[in-house]
């Protein structure tokens, strides 16, 4: 039976990113439907975002497009070029490789949710934005760099490492 | 500006299938929001049915992964197994080469849409459930077949082909 049972899918809450980026992510929650229906080529879940909490850092990848769709509330899409506010039925997409880094935020006093599909690439890179991070995935395991590729050990801001920010850092 | 302006994206109507078969897709129409945003590893679609329009001949994908959420109105999922209601926010999902043939219906007295997402296999195949026919897409494009391969040259059902029909083939 291919309906799926959302409240049945398997749910992640916070991050896999280091800390302090990992704190960042509270209020978070996603519903893994894609992984719990069997697919394997790309990716579905509905992330749910509280009042507040954002999806993840800014961020671009370097393999994988991206869509999403808003599906209930408002949500903030952060970009290079400024911020777009989002409701439900609102369509966003990312070409694979171009260096813009993007994010949802929710800015609303109410909760949130979008859909977000993705390409499973076997080996993958994403480069966020507004900090000097960048993630490795290979093989399912994920390794963090700066974006110099050397290894990451700590939180480093662009300015500090002579990466000019682009964009609302907000 | 990765939010997709929805109204821009290009509209598709009927089908490729030859007849009768398209002239069975009356009422369908289409909406390539992936295309139109440049995504090339996944198609991503709206698609609305008008009061009693199919979304496609019953069928399923060798290579491709598929996923589906009802947007509006009321849709009905016919399975080889049978039928299930699926209402705004139901979703649904198909491994590649799993052999259970599928399709939406509108059976309702009102418009209905869902979003579709498929992968984008280079070389494709996809069998048709209550008739005899098959799809093979190669370089983008395609061919018909009868189910044992060789060339379509009109409506066949399957009793007269000697292949026991599955399911609901209303």
């Amino acid at each position: 039976m291919p309906k799926i049972d959302i409240n049945a899918a398997p749910v992640k809450t916070g991050s896999i990113y280091p800390e302090p980026y990992n704190g960042q992510m509270a209020g978070r929650r996603s519903q893994r439907l894609g992984e719990h229906a069997g697919l394997t080529q790309f990716g579905v879940n509905i992330v749910h975002l509280e009042a507040g909490a954002p999806a993840s850092l800014r961020h671009w990848h370097l393999r994988e497009d991206e869509f999403a769709m808003v599906l209930t509330g408002e949500l903030v899409l952060v970009e290079d070029a400024g911020e777009t506010v989002m409701r439900a039925g609102d369509c966003a997409a990312w070409q694979a490789g171009v260096p813009d880094a993007h994010r949802f935020i929710n800015r609303s006093q109410a909760p949130a949710s979008f859909l977000i599909v993705g390409s499973k690439a076997e080996e993958e890179e994403a480069t966020y934005g507004d900090v000097d991070m960048k993630i490795h995935i290979s093989g399912g395991k994920a390794r963090f760099t700066y974006h110099d590729g050397s290894d990451w050990s700590g939180p480093r801001d662009l300015a500090a490492s002579g990466i000019a920010p682009k964009g609302d850092s907000k």
